[in-house]
C-alpha cells in the first residue's frame, strides 16, 4: 500500500485510528470463550496443547486459538468502518505457541479478505543482525502477509534494511516509546540530542517516507511538534492513547502533517470496552470516538 | 538452572561453547532436504503450507520442518559433547510459521529429553512494554521451555523485568553487538560513557548474575577487559565467532572470569561446516576446536 492510498483512507474514513489486537484469551467475553470448548484446560501446558482441531482458512486450530479468532473477526467487522489500521501483537499470539501462530494467520487473511482497504501491521519490536532481519522480513512479508513491521534500532541500520527492499511495504521503528521507562535509553543524547532523535535521523538517511514509519508514543504528545520540525513526512505509528493514558485529540494537535501523517493505535480500550456479548458493538462505539480527524 | 550448575557443565566439558541453531533449509544437506518429500514446493507459500504431515513428539511437523527437525537433532546429538548451551535463532522458525513453531517446539523437546544438562536459549531479541513484555516471558518459559531468552533493551527497564520473575531462567539483554551497524547507537554516549555501558549499569541495578546475562560481541574482543572491570559477574554471551570473524580465544582471554563466566556462540560454521552428509561428524569436530577452555 503507498503512503497515497493510506491517505485517502484515512480521508475517506474520517480517521487515523489503529486498532491494535492485544487480543488475550483470559479477557474474552464467556461466550467467545466457551468456543474452546474442552480445550480450555486451564493448566499452562494443556491450555493450548489439547484443542479439538478444527479447518478453518485451511489451518488447524486448537481450540483456544479458534476463541481468538472468532474475537477478532468480530472486532474487526464491528471497527473496520471507523478505521484505517488493524495491529496485532505479536506477543499474544506466540504466547499460544504453533496454534497462536495459526490463529494469526487466519486473523490477516480475514482482514485481507474482508476489508481488503485497512493496513496490517505485525507489531513484532523485533531488531536483529543483517542475516536474521532478513529472515524477519521474509517472515512478515512474505511467509505472513502484513504491510508493515514495527523494529526496535538499538542493533543500527541494518536490523532495518532488509525491510526496505520490499516495495508498498513499511519499516516502522519504534523512536519514542509511550512506556514508563521509555526514558531510561531513548531520551539519553550528548549536545542535548536524544537518542530517539538520533535514532530517526539515522533512518531517514537510509530510507524514505514510502517504506519508513517511525513509534512515537501518544503519552509524549508534547515532543510531537518537535518530532515534525526534524521529521516533517514520515507516518508516525503512536500507540499509548486509551488504557496507557495518552490523548489521541493532543497526538493530531501536534503531530498531523498535511497529509494527516498518523496512525494513532488504541488496544485494551477498544478490545475490552465491553466484557459482556455487546463486545463488538462496544468497540465500534469506542472507535468511532477515538482518532477522528475532524479534529484538524 | 542455576549459574553454579552452568559452570559446572563448562568444566565437566571443557568448553564454554554455545551452538546456535540459526537452521535454513536452503542450506541443508540434500539428503534432509529430501526428508520434506512432496512439500518442498519452492514457490514462496507453498513452500510451507502443502506439507505430508507427520506426528513427532505431539506435534504436527509439514515436510520442511520435518527435515529442519531432523537436521537439529543430529546436530544437538554430533556436538552436545563439545558444547554446554544451544541457541535457536527464532527468526528463522518464524519465517516457516506455524510449521516452524513446531519444529522450534520439537528442537527443545528433543535436547531437554536427550541432552538434559543442556542450557537451552531463545535468541528472540524481544523488547517491548511492561504488559508485552509479560507475555514473551510466557511464551519462552511457560508455553515453550527455553532457560533464557535474549532481549533489546531500547524500550528500558521494564522490558525485562517480568523475565527476572522465573527462578533459574535469565533474561540475556543485548549490550554491545556483533554487527557492523552496532556501532550507529550502541556506542553513543554523553561524558565518554557509551549506551552500551549505561544499558548494563541499569540492568544490573534491577537484577543479579543469577538471572542477567549480557550479550557482547566477539568481534569487539578489546571491549571485554573493560566491560569485565564494571561487570565482573554476569555471565556474558559472546556471539560473531566463526561466520562473523571474531576469535574465540581472544574472548575467552579478555572475558573470562573466575568462573569462566561466558558462553560463547557459534552457529554458521558448525551447522554448515560440510554440506554433505557427513555434515554431523563435521560440525563435531568443529565443535570440538571451538571454545574450549583449556586456553584460559
Amino acid at each position: 500500500m503507498t503512503t497515497s492510498d493510506l491517505y485517502e483512507q484515512i480521508k475517506k474514513k474520517g480517521s487515523c485510528l489503529c486498532v491494535g489486537l492485544d487480543t488475550d484469551f483470559d479477557k474474552l467475553p464467556k461466550k467467545i470463550k466457551d468456543l474452546a470448548g474442552d480445550a480450555y484446560v486451564k493448566d499452562g501446558k494443556t491450555l493450548y496443547r489439547n484443542g479439538s482441531e478444527i479447518a478453518l482458512n485451511g489451518h488447524l486450530y486448537g481450540g483456544v486459538a479458534r476463541s481468538i479468532v472468532e474475537f477478532n473477526k468480530a472486532i474487526v467487522d464491528a471497527t473496520a468502518p471507523y478505521c484505517v489500521a488493524f495491529k496485532p501483537n505479536l506477543a499474544f499470539y506466540e504466547a499460544l505457541g504453533s496454534e497462536g501462530m495459526a490463529a494469526l494467520d487466519g486473523t490477516v487473511a480475514y482482514i485481507r479478505e474482508h476489508h481488503p482497504e485497512s493496513f496490517i501491521i505485525a507489531d513484532a519490536k523485533r531488531g536483529d543482525i543483517g542475516n536474521t532481519a532478513k529472515m524477519y522480513a521474509k517472515t512478515y512479508f512474505e511467509t505472513m502477509d502484513f504491510d508493515a513491521v514495527t523494529l526496535s534500532p538499538y542493533m543500527g541500520t541494518e536490523t532495518v534494511l532488509p525491510f526496505l527492499e520490499y516495495k508498498g511495504k513499511y519499516a516502522i521503528t519504534v523512536a519514542l516509546s509511550s512506556n514508563p521507562s521509555s526514558a531510561d535509553f531513548q531520551e539519553l543524547g550528548e549536545d542535548g540530542k536524544p537518542l530517539y532523535r538520533r535514532v530517526m535521523e539515522k533512518m531517514m538517511e537510509i530510507s524514505t517516507p514510502d517504506n519508513m514509519m517511525f513509534v512515537v508514543g501518544a503519552t509524549k504528545a508534547s515532543r510531537l511538534a518537535e518530532i515534525r520540525a526534524f521529521c516533517p513526512d514520515n507516518f508516525l505509528l503512536v500507540p499509548g492513547v486509551g488504557a496507557q493514558g495518552g490523548s489521541a485529540e493532543e497526538a493530531i494537535r501536534y503531530g498531523a502533517n498535511s497529509k494527516v501523517g498518523l496512525l494513532i493505535n488504541s488496544s485494551r480500550a477498544i478490545l475490552y470496552a465491553s466484557s459482556d456479548e455487546d463486545f463488538a458493538s462496544a468497540a465500534a462505539l469506542k472507535a468511532s470516538q477515538t482518532a477522528r480527524i475532524d479534529t484538524l
